[in-house]
Order: structure tokens, then C-alpha cells, then sequence
């Protein structure tokens, strides 16, 4: 793919002369045939009348308050960040006010805030804080003086016209080419990597380049630099490698290569992947604008587009985020980003009516052509409702590291539930040792939760917004997670090396029958001389208000081990089928490390019987996990916020079944069964409808689980664990019944 | 008032005569006058149109389904119990749709129901749980039987001309007169007091009597039983006391008498007013279509129209009730009761336009003459806003017993900051140890939250749904209220007794400046020899975003105590100005009773200064609090949970401000002063505008109290301590400054 891009490279540069002297503007994200286009026709998109108006309202508002271009002093939440950071958003919404409007006062606004930068820039040495692996000048670290250039670009380009020659060349000697250069060239480790940092980097360079029509930063953005000087163990503030071993590729090209699987999983998770959605499609697009022969959408089958589809998919029934790997909860598709990335996505990835749902959701458009376009659509009853489907994403650039599946079925309720299966690599700087682990989710949000990042961003009372020391010792740790825990130590040995350089397999896959959707997965190298090997199945049957979600986790190895399966619930404990002792006038940590220190164990006990359950109430609904135990199991309930005296950690509950043992399986049912709300007061369905969860098999070859349902009905599920071949031929014998299959499972009911 | 009532009575039973020979049917709830208009004008009603379709399908999925009159046998939360309900209330909604429709079949299903009751009833002795201090028959407790007699009254009234004579005969004789009896009679500990439970007692004896035309159930429901061979110390489920002391009628005057003070604030709080609301207004308009010459609602000033407006006035912008006392969280105008509450006041009480926004957010109206007018004025566009008011109400019947104000004012994001201060009565059964606590609201919720009731209603698996042990050792606990606890024992020592023999007085109020409202209590028999004594402002300045909440507590006594100061803050605690040693291996309990064993000891530190600082965040807000300190005071952060090994509490946490003195006096200040939202990641103002809070003078007759802005600016507060008097001038030195000001207190700003 690489090839192909380079001749048309080549033509482009060939064909220089032509662009250069034909060159308009703006033409980087507002073209002028988009601003002829809204001039002509805005009657008849009144959301984006309406966008327009609160614009000009919020823009008029910063011009009457004058211009604020501050010494650098504050980390993110401080005065001197914020105000910056609100001058490049005001900046590029003026831009766009000036050529909508055509009202001169935008533009002079402009001329004579960046005058000002202009002033400012040549003068500032690093920014005193020095806190970042990369410090920046405006701003506390380079990644934000690569956003202000993003959005100061647009602005540039759209008062490039208005501008005389000499003030272009002012701003472009004394802060532009300066900036470019200082984030790039200055700062390699920052610029020179596969990270969504760099791709703000890589997108601010050759945004900026393009409106100058500098082909020096525009091959630059493209093709990274290439004499960087960095070695494998460099870090950055998160812990993650600088350079991946054996990728010396950097720029915007190399992101697209190395960011995405072939699928549009991005590695890092969705929160990230809507941070760098900005740069890949502000810059994508600009490109696409004016170096059109580079046919960027096209790049690599349409990843850019695959990429935008990805992280819509990536989303509950509210449009919250999965917060797979470092991520903070509440971010959703209303984010400026994914405004952003929905309106592009329609304008340029052909008019999906299903995205215009979204954006109605948003209430908001990019006041650009995208945006009107959108907004028109809109109002002219184009909108199509979205339906989420079952997806399975591969990870890794070439789809070789496990991968992420979203399992989705509809609930009794109108609404979902959805299964979140992560077996993918490790995420980078902001992986998390969570192999094998899941999350669930109904139409009222997180039913079994991740924990997400220990991290309040931009909250300056919380370690001035950065990761908190508490997302390294808990929240990245296995136990913080759905997922085996063996010895209370986490995957990997807690290593990020070692977690790079690993990752999952998928064993199956099946999503085809909606009734039984089914995943399998297998992770060799958590632990070392140990197999760990999930089974999860969302099941749809007519004896359950909703889908049950089950999962069997199989472990296979010769040492004897203290197994700790989490189940991170989301509520109130109601009732147990088991005795416990609560611990009611003294608490401990549950262990020492790995995110243990961290955890109060509140109570313990031991199965009654060979299943077990334990109800819980959250979000207005009745859920119960029943489970299948071994007598001497110990069921531990524990809580959050041990170890944490800045109150940096949410004290949820998670429930733990541990084992000692070799080899063993766990098999366990989440069934959302009931209802009830405070008003009426009424509950509907408050108990569970599941007599019991059984193992009656556990073999190297075959696994084979039981669940009963009060009413007597039998669901068995045999799993052939070493032959993924869809037509091999099982036989197993269960005391005197015999099951056949063919195929990797089987699941009955009677 | 009872002497006029009696006279009306006279004439009532002369003309009963006249009222028997007359009598037509319905004419309980919903009248003959009210079905011809809705039959000749649904059309003019959408709201009402859309209700009838609802219910039409409702109950024609029942009328499919079958009849189920089973033999009872559960407790609340189970099948018989549930069943039955579903019962009442479908045989009501059957008996107008019969009236509405005119369609035979719901009269046919309402009378082939009742014969199955009329069948099962006389069969039936006490329900088997045996677990009321009054046993039903149908229900575990009386009081459910009771709901089911006003109910179907209501049905039988309906199909009255529709069942033969000798049906009428055999449903009164088997069913309703015994049962009117059985709940009377036959359990004067349930029916002979002045209680809600007694209230559904009277209505639904009345009720069926008026149906009937029973004249002696109807002076029954009146004026209650003569001898019930009660004593004084008789208690009930919840520890209530069955008889107050001295007060020795019943029926539902007298229930109207004593239930409510002159305000018609009702001493249990709103969540049981909401509950007592539906048997007195139903009652009440069956009197009114039936007993005109009572003229119910003219009794006691319209008392009625008093407590349906104060029932609306107790609840948060959201419309959920302040949990005072005894109350389930999340009980909110959408109940069914205010529902039937809002749409009879429209009717009856001079078509309030304000309601009508009420109904319009409840989006359902009841199926009768009332509803039908609330939903035909809706669809005229005769809605108005509601705007509440601050208001201050007495309690007692007498309204001689302190009182609950409400102080509301507008904050910046278009909410408004709503204070809701304590100084009733104990509120008999139901009533909290906590004299002078406040809790306080914003738009978005809950700030400084009322923990409530431990109770998770009608959900089995917590005690049936009962009030849980922790209620009485917890919830009802001085400690778990904003109010100053003295020894870690809770007001007047945890006595009911105690307590209902007391409540707090009312020392000024002001609420007439919106700028600066005021009210100043004080409580003389907590603690024996202690005069607690608390002013709040609700304090309006240009200076903060949002007014600021003045909180100034003096306690004064001659011995040595230690004196607690919670702080029940909704959320997460962001930072502190003082450093504090937190517990992060370890947790023990704060304490060993009153409520002081549930709570885990996290962390405690000292003031750095002479006044403190803390800031949390929750509900998308940050909010801080200032308070005055002195050097050895402990700064503690606690959190609920402890000693609950059924997990029936809520792990919230708490600040508490502990000092030991004798006289001494509080002051802090809570401010709400920025927002944070997860999607824009943007803090709007984190940090808090207060410089310090200050006790500039602590004597027998003035506390002065001063606080400083960021800016410099300066607010003193001066409290007259003992004169009330609105003419008294006053004066106090300051330093070198004189203070001077006419009236009990004075607020000055430089």
C-alpha cells in the first residue's frame, strides 16, 4: 500500500507548480465551494442555523472581552491552559464566522490575536513546568501546542486572503514555521512515534504546512523525520515505549499503517481513538482537499473510514464509551470529536442516513460544509435509525493480536444487552494487564463494570488532571479487571515489555445465530506454563426476561495456584444463597500488591452448595450471577479505596470467587431478570429464574457446563477445547447420556 | 371547628332520608355528571384519551388472563400480595371503564370478582405471617386490607345499578361489611389512631360505607371507635407510639385535626403525606359528592387544599421529595398518589394554573371528572410554570411544635440552591433524632443529603421489605443527619418518648429579601442543660456564581463536651487545605452506638489555619465548604457501612468537624462554585471563591461571624442571641470597630 501512495506522491510533487499557483483559500477543512454552498442554501438547515447563531454569540461575547494571549505559567486546569486552549477553539470558529459571514471583524480578531502569538512565541523558552516527557512552550507538554496548531491552522487559512503579504510572513517566520519545527524536529519522542500524540503532531505540522504551501512540513507530516535518535527504552509519562521495536516508520502515513488493525480497532481503545480521530480526519481531510491525487480515504482499503465506523460501534445504548484500557467514564459520542468525526464521516464516507441519528442525538454540527450538510439532510428526513450489531474487531496492524468483540442482543426492555469482550494486545502506554476480560452493559449503562482510568482529566485538584499514581497500582491491574487472577499478581507480571509482546488468540468466533452469539478465547502468556482459555455466550431463550450472558473460563496448568475470579457489579448487594462472615468493626486490605493493597476485604464465606448465587440491585434492575462452585471456594466481597489517602479511587464493590487448585474451570451466569423502580414501588421479577450452574465435564479435550432453570429445563453447553475446526466430530459420555456434535460446541436444551 | 362540623352532621342524618331515596351511583369518585361530560368532550382532552386507551389495555389483558382471588399467604414482594394489589387496582380502573365506555364486560369481570372475594372472605382468618402489630386478612397487615376496600369501593360504586339485588346483598353481607368491620372493630390499634395507617382505615371504612349507604360506617369513619381499650404505651411496627398522651379521639376529623399543622405540614414528612394524601383526598371528595352539607373542604380553613399544596411544595427541582424522616429516596410527584393528588386540587381547589405543569411533567391523569379537566385545560394552554416559593411551615397541630422551612433561591445554570431545614416535631413513629439538620439541594440534586430511610420497599430480599434493624441503629440516628451530635449520643438520648414530648422553637425567620434569607432555631431538650441553637442564611452576592449557604451553630452549656459536626456531602472528595492522616491498611468503626458503630474511620487530621477548607465533586458540580476552626479541632472523613453485614446501608461518605469545648459555636459556609462535565472535559471554575471564614465574637447575647472573599471583600453576620425582638437595637465592638443594627441580626458587606 505503500507504493501506490509514494507515485502518487511523486505526481503531486511533479504537478507542485500547479497547485502552488492555483492554490484558494480557504480550502484546508472550510472549503469556498462548502462556503458558497451555506451562503446559498442555509434556509434550509436550520440546525445549522443554529449552530451558526450560538457561534457568533460565543465568538462576539470573546471579542467584546478582548484579546488574552497569557505568559505560560499553568498545568491543564490553571489559568494560563485554559485560556490558550479557549483561543485556538475561538480562533478556528472565528475563521469560519469570517468566511460564512463575511463580517471583517472575525477576521481582524484573528489577524490581531495571532500578531500577538507572533509577539509571544519567539520569546518563550520550554514551559516552566516541565513535567512532560515532552514540554511544550504554550502549553505544559508539545501534545497541546500541536492542537492549538491544528485549530490556529484553519483559522490561518481562513484570513490567509484577508492578511497582507507582510503580516503572512510575520506569522510565519516568528510563529508558525517556529512552532512546526519546535514540535517535530525539537521533539522527537513526541513526534516521531505510533501514538495518537504524534498524530496531533504529524496532523499540525502538515495542516499548517498546507495552508503555507510548505511542501518541506507536509513531507514531513507524511513521512515523520528521519534521523530521530530514539532507542527502545524510552518512556513517556504514561509508561509506554516510545519506539515499538522493529517499527521505524513514523508520520501521518505510518500512523494510518501501524495505528489500526485492518478492521479500524485502534489499540489504544476508543477514548484515545476519539482524542486522535481529530488529527486523522482534520488532516486526512485537509488532504483530501488539496492534494487530492494522494487519495488518502482510499489509504489502506478505506481505514480512515473503518476507523470512524470502529469507534461508533465502540459505544453503550447512551453513547458512553467502552472504557476499555486508560479511559475516563462519561465521555460519549457527544464529544466534540465525534461531532466532528460524524459530520466528516457523513460528508465524505457516503451519507450513511444511520450517522445522522447520531447527530441528531448531538443537536450539533460542524459549522463547515460537513456539518451543513448534515444539518440539511437532517431536516430534509434523510435520518435512519441506528442499529449496533454484533462486531468483532482483530488488533494489531496486521489483525495478528487478538482483538475486541462487542456482543449485542436486545433486551426485554427495549433495550440491550451487550457484552464487551477485550482479548486484544496491550494497548500501548495505555494498555491495561486485562487478558480475557469483559464488561456488560444494558439500556441503563454498565451492569459488570471495567474500572476505566484512575485519572480526573483536567481536574487540576487531582494530580493537575494527569494519571494519578493509583492508575498504575490499580486501575491497569488484573484484579481491577473481569479476569483470572492467579497468585495475586497481574498478567504478565504487571510488565508492559512483556504485555507488548503478547497477546491472546481467538480460539472462535460465531455471531452469526443472534439467539446464541459465542466467543472464544485463549492467553498463554499471562503466566508463565499456564493456559487460560474464556468461553462467553450471549444466550436469548424464551424462559428468561432477557439474554443470559455466560462465561466459562478454563485454566490449564501443572503448578497448584490461588485462582481469583472478579466480578466488578454495579450496585447494591441484595441477597446471597451462601453464609458469609462480614467483617463489621474492622477491615483489612485483601492483599499487599498488584492492585490488592487497594481493596478492603469486607466479607468471606463458602458456597452452601455446589452452585451458587449472589443478587444485586443497580440502574433499577434485579441481577444475579449464579455460579458454579467447589466447596472449598472462598467468596470474598471487597471494595475499592484501601491505600488511597487522596481519596483518588472509586470504593465499588466487586465480588471475588477464589480457588486453590491445578487445572481447573469456572462457570458462571449473569441473568438481568426484574425490575423495580422507587415510584411505583412495585418489583417486578426480583429473583432469579436459575436453579443452578453445574460442571459435568472438565477434560483437556472437552469442557461440558449445565444450567437449570427453575421450571427444570437443562441448557448444556460442550466445548471441544483443542479443535477450532468447524467440522471435526465430538463425542463426549456424561454419566450415561452420550453427546455428539460436530463442530467446536454444542449447546442443548431440554 | 368541631362544633360547626357536628351541626352539619345533625342535618345530614335528618336528611338522610332524602340523600338514600336519592342516591345514585357512581357518585364516589367519579360521578354521573363526570362521565356524561367526559362521553360528550374526550375529544377535547388528548392527555385523558391517551390514559383511557392505556387502561383499556390493561385491564382488557387482565379481563384475558383470568380471574386469581388466591388464598393469601405472602408477605409483601410475593406472589399473593402482589396479586391482590394488582386486584384493587384493576377492579377500580375496571369500574371506570365500565362507567366511561359503558362496555359491559368490565362490570362483568368487576362482579365476577368481587363473588369470588364474597366466596374466600368469610373462609379466612388472620393472614399466616402474623408479622404486624395489626394482622390482615387478605394482606399481611391491615392496612393493606384497607387499600383494598378504598379501591373497591370505588368499583363497587361503579357497578352498583349493574349487580342484582340479591348480588349486592351477598357481596355486603360476606365481603364488605366484615370486612369494614374486621379493620375497625376488630383492630382498633390500626384504626383508633391518628396515624396514616388510621387514616386508609377511616376512607376506606367511610367509603364503603357511603356506597352502601351504611350511616353507622360512615359516623364510624367520622368520628372512630368510642371505647377502643387502648393505652398509652402500646407501640407499633416502626416503634411508634399507637396513642399520644392526652389525645383521645379518632375517625377522620379528628385524623384532619391532628394529622396536620395550621400549615398543613403533615409531622411524618412528604413521603408518608404522599401516602395519606390518596385515603384523605379520596375520602374527602366522596364527602364532598355525597355529604355536601360537611363541606369537607372548607374544614379547619381548607386544610385539605393546605396539605396538598405543602405535599407539592417538599420536593427537590426534580420533583422528588425530601426524604425527611422515615422516606425511601426517589419517591417523586410522579407517584400515583400526587398524580390523584394534582388532578383533584385542580378540580376542587380553583383550577391553580401551576398544577397543570405538574400534571403536564406526570404526563397522566386520573381516569375521572378530575383528570379529565386537568387534561382538557392542558390541551386549552391554561399551563403555567411552577414556580416555588421559600416557605416556612409550622408543625403540631397546633403548629406550637417547631416547623420545616424551605428556602429556595435561583442559581447561575438556571436551578436554583435549595435549603430544606428541620426543627418539627419527632414525627411520631417515623420521626428522625434530627432537630435542626438541614439538607440541601441544587437543580441537580441532592448536595448535602438526608440519609433517609434504611428500607428498601416491598423488595423481599432486604427483611420483606420492611424497615431494616440498621433504620432504628442508623438511619434515625443523630449522627446520620446534618446535626450537631454532643458525646456521640443522639438527641434526647434516642428516646421516642423524648422526643415526641419535644421539638425545637422556631427563633426568627425572614424570607421576605430573596437576597438574604434567614432562619434562626434553637433546641432546648436534645441534651439536658444545652441550648443548641442554629441560624442559616441563604445568602444571594454578585460576588459567587451561586448563593452561598451560612450555616452558624452555638451550643451553649456549662459541661465539657465533644460535639460532632457532620457533613453528609453527595460525592467525591476533590481536596482538602489541611493535611489529615487516612487509614489505608486498616479501618475501624468511629464508634460503638448511636449509629457511631456503622460508620468506618478513614481519615482525620487538624485545621492548617483558622479556617478550613474542603472541596468535593458530584453531580457534574464542585462545591466547597469553609469553615471556621480551631487548633485542636479533629477533622474527620468517615464513611456508612460498618457493622452491616447484610450490606442493607449505603457506603456514603461524610465529613465530620469534631471539637471539645463547652460553649462554643460553629460556622461554615457551602458553595457551589463551578461545573465539570465528562464529555467537554472543561472545568468551569474548580476552585472556591471563599478566602476564610471567621468567629469574630462568641458571647451569651451576640455571634458575630465574618467572611472573606479572594478578592478581599468582606460579609459579617451579627446575631442577636436572646432578643427577638424586631425593634431592639443592638451593638458590639469588634476590635476597634462598632457594630450597630436594629432587629434580631445584621448582615453588613464592605
Amino acid at each position: 500500500m505503500q507504493l501506490k501512495l509514494k507515485i502518487s506522491l511523486l505526481i503531486c510533487l511533479f504537478g507542485a507548480a500547479f497547485f502552488c499557483s492555483a492554490q484558494q483559500h480557504p480550502n484546508l477543512i472550510l472549503t469556498k465551494k462548502g462556503v458558497e454552498l451555506i451562503r446559498n442554501s442555509k434556509a434550509t438547515a436550520p440546525l445549522f442555523v443554529e449552530v451558526l447563531e450560538v457561534t457568533k454569540a460565543e465568538v462576539d461575547a470573546e471579542i467584546e472581552a478582548g484579546i488574552f494571549v497569557p505568559v505560560p505559567k499553568d498545568m491543564a486546569g490553571g489559568y494560563t491552559h485554559e485560556r490558550h486552549k479557549k483561543n485556538f477553539f475561538i480562533l478556528q470558529k472565528a475563521g469560519n464566522l469570517y468566511q460564512i459571514t463575511g463580517d471583517e471583524k472575525y477576521a481582524v480578531y484573528i489577524r490581531d490575536m495571532f500578531l500577538e502569538y507572533a509577539t509571544l512565541f519567539p520569546k518563550l523558552g520550554l514551559h516552566p513546568t516541565m513535567r512532560s516527557y515532552a514540554t511544550g512552550k504554550i502549553f505544559w507538554q508539545c501534545l497541546n501546542d500541536a492542537n492549538w496548531l491544528v485549530y490556529s491552522s484553519q483559522a490561518y487559512d481562513a484570513v490567509y486572503d484577508f492578511l497582507t503579504k507582510k503580516e503572512r510572513k510575520n506569522l510565519e517566520k516568528n510563529l508558525f514555521r517556529p512552532l512546526a519545527d519546535f514540535i517535530s524536529v525539537d521533539n522527537p519522542k513526541f513526534y516521531n512515534r505510533i501514538h495518537n500524540h504524534s498524530t496531533w503532531g504529524n496532523a499540525a505540522v502538515g495542516m499548517i504546512g498546507l495552508v503555507m504551501n510548505d511542501e518541506e512540513l507536509i513531507q514531513r507530516a507524511l513521512y515523520g523525520l528521519k534521523d530521530d535518535g530514539l532507542d527502545d527504552t524510552m518512556l513517556d509519562n504514561d509508561g509506554g515505549f516510545i519506539k515499538v521495536e522493529g517499527q521505524n516508520q513514523a508520520g501521518f502515513l505510518a500512523q494510518l499503517d501501524y495505528s489500526f488493525s485492518p478492521d479500524g480497532y485502534f489499540t489504544e481503545g476508543p477514548y484515545y481513538l476519539r482524542y486522535a480521530m481529530t488529527p486523522f480526519l482534520l488532516f486526512a481531510k485537509s488532504l483530501h482537499n488539496n492534494r487530492p491525487d494522494l487519495k488518502i480515504y482510499d489509504y489502506r482499503d478505506g481505514i480512515l473510514k473503518k476507523a470512524v465506523f470502529s469507534l461508533l460501534a465502540q459505544t453503550d445504548a447512551n453513547g458512553l464509551f467502552f472504557p476499555l484500557n486508560d479511559s475516563q467514564k462519561g465521555m460519549s459520542w457527544n464529544a466534540r470529536e465525534v461531532i466532528a468525526a460524524v459530520d466528516i464521516a457523513y460528508a465524505d464516507f457516503g451519507n450513511d442516513p444511520e450517522l445522522l441519528s447520531i447527530a441528531v442525538k448531538q443537536n450539533k454540527v460542524l459549522l463547515d460544509g460537513s456539518g451543513f450538510l448534515v444539518a440539511r439532510d437532517i431536516a430534509a428526513g434523510k435520518t435512519k435509525k441506528l442499529v449496533q450489531k454484533s462486531v468483532v474487531y482483530r488488533d494489531g496492524a496486521e489483525g495478528e493480536k487478538g482483538g475486541v468483540a462487542i456482543l449485542r442482543e436486545n433486551n426485554v426492555d427495549g433495550g440491550e444487552i451487550c457484552a464487551v469482550v477485550k482479548y486484544s494486545a496491550h494497548g500501548m502506554g495505555h494498555g491495561h494487564f486485562d487478558k480475557l476480560s469483559y464488561s456488560l452493559y444494558d439500556d441503563m449503562g454498565e451492569v459488570i463494570q471495567d474500572y476505566g482510568a484512575a485519572r480526573w482529566v483536567n481536574i487540576d485538584q487531582k494530580g493537575g488532571g494527569r494519571y494519578l499514581k493509583e492508575n498504575k497500582t490499580f486501575a491497569k491491574q488484573s484484579i481491577a479487571h473481569n479476569t483470572l487472577v492467579i497468585n495475586e499478581e497481574s498478567h504478565y507480571g504487571g510488565s508492559v515489555k512483556k504485555g507488548e509482546a503478547n497477546s491472546p488468540d481467538l480460539y472462535f468466533v460465531d455471531i452469526e445465530d443472534k439467539d446464541c452469539q459465542i466467543l472464544s478465547a485463549k492467553e498463554q502468556h499471562a503466566y508463565d506454563g499456564t493456559e487460560m482459555h474464556r468461553t462467553l455466550i450471549l444466550l436469548q431463550d424464551e424462559n428468561f426476561r432477557n439474554p443470559l450472558f455466560l462465561d466459562i473460563f478454563r485454566v490449564k496448568t501443572d503448578k497448584e495456584n490461588q485462582y481469583d475470579l472478579p466480578l466488578w457489579f454495579m450496585g447494591h448487594l441484595l441477597s446471597t444463597d451462601f453464609d458469609y462472615e462480614a467483617k463489621t468493626t474492622e477491615l483489612k486490605t485483601l492483599g499487599t500488591d498488584h492492585g490488592y493493597q487497594h481493596l478492603w476485604k469486607e466479607a468471606a464465606g463458602k458456597p452452601a452448595n455446589e452452585s451458587l448465587q449472589m443478587t444485586w440491585f443497580g440502574n433499577s434492575r434485579f441481577y444475579t450471577q449464579t455460579a458454579a462452585a467447589q466447596k472449598d471456594d472462598e467468596l470474598i466481597f471487597a471494595r475499592g479505596g484501601a491505600n488511597d489517602p487522596e481519596y483518588n479511587l472509586r470504593h465499588d464493590p466487586v465480588f471475588i470467587q477464589r480457588r486453590k487448585a491445578k487445572s481447573t474451570v469456572f462457570f458462571n451466569v449473569i441473568e438481568s431478570h426484574g425490575r423495580y423502580n422507587p415510584v411505583s414501588e412495585i418489583p417486578l421479577s426480583p429473583f432469579s429464574g436459575i436453579e443452578k450452574a453445574e460442571i459435568l465435564q472438565d477434560t483437556d479435550a472437552y469442557t461440558v457446563t449445565r444450567l437449570t432453570h427453575n421450571s427444570g429445563k437443562i441448557w448444556t453447553v460442550a466445548i471441544a477445547n483443542n479443535n477450532a475446526d468447524k467440522m471435526a466430530k465430538h463425542e463426549v459420555k456424561i454419566g450415561d447420556q452420550i453427546i455428539k456434535w460436530t463442530g467446536v460446541y454444542h449447546l442443548s436444551k431440554k
